[in-house]
């Protein structure tokens, strides 16, 4: 790019300086403008027709792959693992596998890398590996309501197809699913113009698994150390997943070892139904015109969460609908009044059991593995609903980080925030991000932390805010921020609101206590002096002084009610 | 959704306080966790395979509607104004018809409108109006590098989904191509499931215009006036569409004429070819493969801007390949070499006739009809490159704003940024906007504004910023904030520091004079005290006394160097 900008720089010139805008300036337009239009001919609605056509999704996320999260080299690199790590790791759970881990990236020259990440889950079947690793818009979890780190059947696929944009090299798989059998060996690539996988090759091989997959990614790239690193991405995902083993070969040689800290598996998430509130209008309608169910009452039980028999009587007859009506048959107008009913009927709040929790306890204990601290807390909200999903958010922090050595110690930092969504570390766009702007709108003053107007408050502070739903929703494809939904905002700032509150009342303490060891440190300092003096005014011995000042020690620590 | 609060509220109360998590922490854990694991059965890779399926492209944006722009009702009403004026903008422009457009909003309750947006465009072809507005993805921009506001075949289509989803309504088009024949009037809606367009009505009808479109979007909503508001939005589309006539008829009943201030079409974008600086190598390899031209040589020419014969000769050369090497047969490697080459090939930066600058005079003026204020400036960048894309930055910067009587007096507030994109105003997601990150990074302090660390300056200042692209990355589908292209933020850095220093300039200058001020008028406060001083101690008379002071005050106004 550096040399095109230079070449622009140097096209210029020729052409010079008798073309500046500010002289004669409406002739020269004039001119330009008459000569443009001989150029570009006026469109007529048969002309533009003639251009309209499909645009096929791989197109237009190979166009707009900033969306997926490879905007740069580096980031490209991070999205890559991020995406194979997510999907191992959702595999090994959803078998109820402890996960065991391997990411090898190695360097082909300062820009290409190989990447391969290898798991213990279940393995592919043979015919779903070409696409699921070569075809955009294609899995299995877009389609239910269920906590789960993947969820638009995108992201392994995209970052595929980044690595054949940049490298030309296909996606390399080899996935086992029987312990008794070959594993399957497949080079793909997605073909951009049809969506579609193209197979490279298919052959049987051995697998150094019993079951698995490992999947290979040749990328342009770039490695660099520090915060928003893949090293840095794989610290914080070995934080939020104390289950699983993480072995990592960086590009620059260094070997990283996370090994399980507990040996029992995550909360196994279930699947559930949308809850009422949740849905729309159109929506409604469209999901009883597709029903295949023979009465209304049975639609509103058998696909909704939290609808029973007698609730779906009550809101039937509310909605003054025969129960027995043919959903496919529903018009809008009764669709309309089944809405309105729906949401004026008291139904239960969606079930919770389907999103887990990191849990305080274990938040604030995965906080002090990576940060040392004078101060920690943690707060686990219980959950909430957005757009009929629920969620629910848990934060931890810590103030009084020590110093690393490579702060800078004349300026105080802003506090740094750590974000997770649903197990998953968020490294980018945090300005973007509903955590961000929850912590912004929170009076940080109120809890004894500077804080100019518009930014973040300043602090060794870190906070830490998880977000856990059946459906997180992201501001982009490439799953960065969240987006700025009024109930999630809400919640986190209710979670955030209530470190906060501790956090002063640590801080505030702590102001007070040095306050006070000042104050005594001052009666300590003058109180022998007191004694002499009151040794020579009244003429006593040593013994009395020190009853004396011993007393009047007393009773002066005592008089101030602190 | 306070409804489902409230609900979940009280349903925790009976289960109540008995499950507390404090209590007995480790055995009611082991419990839940073996009561779930009887719901939650392992998965396998037969029965994950089982589950995996296509994702429609409607279905994944109605699922992820936020990603278009329909987060909340308030911005979901901008957004269907938005995409609609888009497209009305766009159609006249490319026919060279000065547009003329009504905007009306016509509330049916609190949160439900029916939103009417007509222009005077050359009409749609019958055939194409379904898949126009109820196809996500078709469209006639996306395969072409051209300045446009619409880009991705996404916009209106989603309107129309979202219109649907909220109120089950169709959306509905009359349409007229020739003032001879009848206009087209249908009602369309998505097939999401399919993402198909559904035809509900189709007949012909009258129109009021000889030629134009007109599309109606029944949907749920919220009017509110404000910052990021459809009005705010009109006005500023106002601003940055001199030569657009806008009638917007408010939900509130308010009538807004914008006329227009100019009859000159603006600027007509041409379409251009990729240059070859931003083509990477899997993309530069697909191009060749799928290339029907006979000879590399004339591969590189035709499908290429700013590749001549002599340079497409000298790259075949460079490269060690036949220029007459059929493309079609091209192999990986022979690709990289290519690739390589080109890279290393002095090649003229992009033509920038394809991109019009609203100019630095235009964008000036622009911000006088808007905000009034003592200073202005702006700066107009030459064209720049990322990705082979060219684009072009300007900037326009208003200091000592006037107060409208809304400000707080007793707090400066902060910097307001306008953002603009080919002319489009964005209002949605400043912080996520390389807009705001470059904006950021200036240290504004050098020119005489404060700031705090991570926050924008504060002042009377508004700035406003331009990018024109042929292909403008934003960094989600509904357009609203610009991805950190670091080509991108360079420039938008180059011309608000422009911005920047001359606004330190005048500050310091105007600093300056106040100081200098304040010296004149001590002076002139205490020359006649001299004066009589002089008087009394030399005996002088009164004009002999005017005299000494008259040069007195020279001198002493002469030697202050300022």
């Amino acid at each position: 790019m550096t040399r095109a900008k230079k070449a622009a720089a140097k096209s210029k010139t020729p052409r010079g300086k008798g073309k500046k805008r500010t002289k004669s300036k409406t002739s020269a337009k004039a001119k330009t403008v008459s000569k443009r239009k001989k150029v570009v001919v006026a469109a007529t609605a048969e002309s533009m027709a003639a251009r309209q056509r499909d645009i096929s999704i791989s197109e237009f996320f190979a166009k707009n792959r900033h969306l997926l999260g490879f905007d740069n080299p580096r980031k490209a690199l991070l999205t890559a693992v991020k995406e194979a790590v997510d999907n191992s790791l959702d595999a090994c759970e959803e078998a109820h596998i402890l996960p065991d881990l391997l990411i090898n990236i190695k360097p082909v020259s300062d820009n290409k890398f190989v990447l391969t990440v290898r798991d213990n889950g279940p393995g592919i079947v043979k015919q779903q590996i070409p696409s699921i690793f070569a075809k955009l818009l294609y899995g299995s979890k877009f389609h239910s309501l269920k906590m789960s780190r993947g969820q638009q059947g995108i992201g392994i696929s995209a970052a595929g197809m980044y690595g054949l944009l940049t490298t030309g090299e296909p996606v390399q798989i080899i996935s086992r699913t029987n312990p008794k059998r070959n594993a399957h060996h497949y080079h793909v690539q997605i073909d951009t113009a049809k969506n579609k996988p193209e197979i490279v090759l298919d052959e049987e091989c051995d697998f150094d698994l019993p079951a698995g997959t490992s999947v290979t990614i040749t990328l342009e790239g770039k490695y660099q150390r520090g915060r928003q690193s893949v090293d840095e991405y794989i610290a914080q995902t070995a934080m939020a997943n104390p289950h699983a083993t993480i072995y990592y070969n960086s590009p620059d040689g260094s070997i990283y070892e996370y090994l399980r800290q507990s040996k029992e598996l995550p909360f196994a998430p279930r699947e559930i139904k949308p809850h009422p509130y949740g849905v729309e209008l159109g929506l409604l309608f469209k999901m009883a015109r597709d029903s295949s169910t023979k009465q209304l009452s049975a639609f509103l039980k058998n696909e909704f969460s939290r609808v029973s028999s007698r609730v779906a009587q009550q809101i039937c007859e509310k909605a003054k609908l025969r129960s027995t009506l043919r959903p496919s048959r529903i018009t809008l107008k009764q669709a309309e009044a089944l809405h309105a009913t729906i949401n004026e009927t008291k139904i239960m709040a969606p079930s919770t059991d389907c999103i887990g929790p990191i849990g305080a306890e274990e938040l604030q204990e995965g906080l002090k593995r990576v940060v040392k601290a004078d101060f920690y807390t943690a707060c686990s909200r219980s959950p909430s609903v957005y757009r009929g999903n629920p969620f629910l958010v848990e934060a931890a922090l810590a103030y009084g980080i020590k110093n690393n050595g490579d702060n800078k110690p004349d300026k105080e930092p802003l506090m740094r925030i750590i974000r997770i969504a649903n197990r998953v570390p968020l490294l980018y766009q945090q300005s973007a991000c509903a955590i961000y702007k929850s912590v912004l709108d929170v009076n940080w003053r109120n809890y004894a932390l500077s804080q100019s107007r518009g930014a973040l408050p300043t602090g060794a502070v870190v906070l830490m805010v998880h977000i856990a739903s059946v459906w997180v929703p992201f501001t982009s494809e490439s799953k960065e921020a969240i987006a700025h939904y009024p109930e999630i905002i809400k919640e986190i700032q209710l979670a955030v609101q209530d470190c906060g509150r501790k956090l002063g009342i640590y801080l505030r303490r702590k102001k007070h206590m040095q306050q006070e060891l000042d104050k005594r440190r001052y009666i300590e300092t003058y109180l022998p002096y007191i004694g002499e003096a009151l040794q020579d005014i009244l003429a006593l011995k040593q013994k009395q002084v020190d009853t004396v000042i011993t007393k009047l020690k007393r009773v002066l620590e005592k008089s101030r009610k602190l």
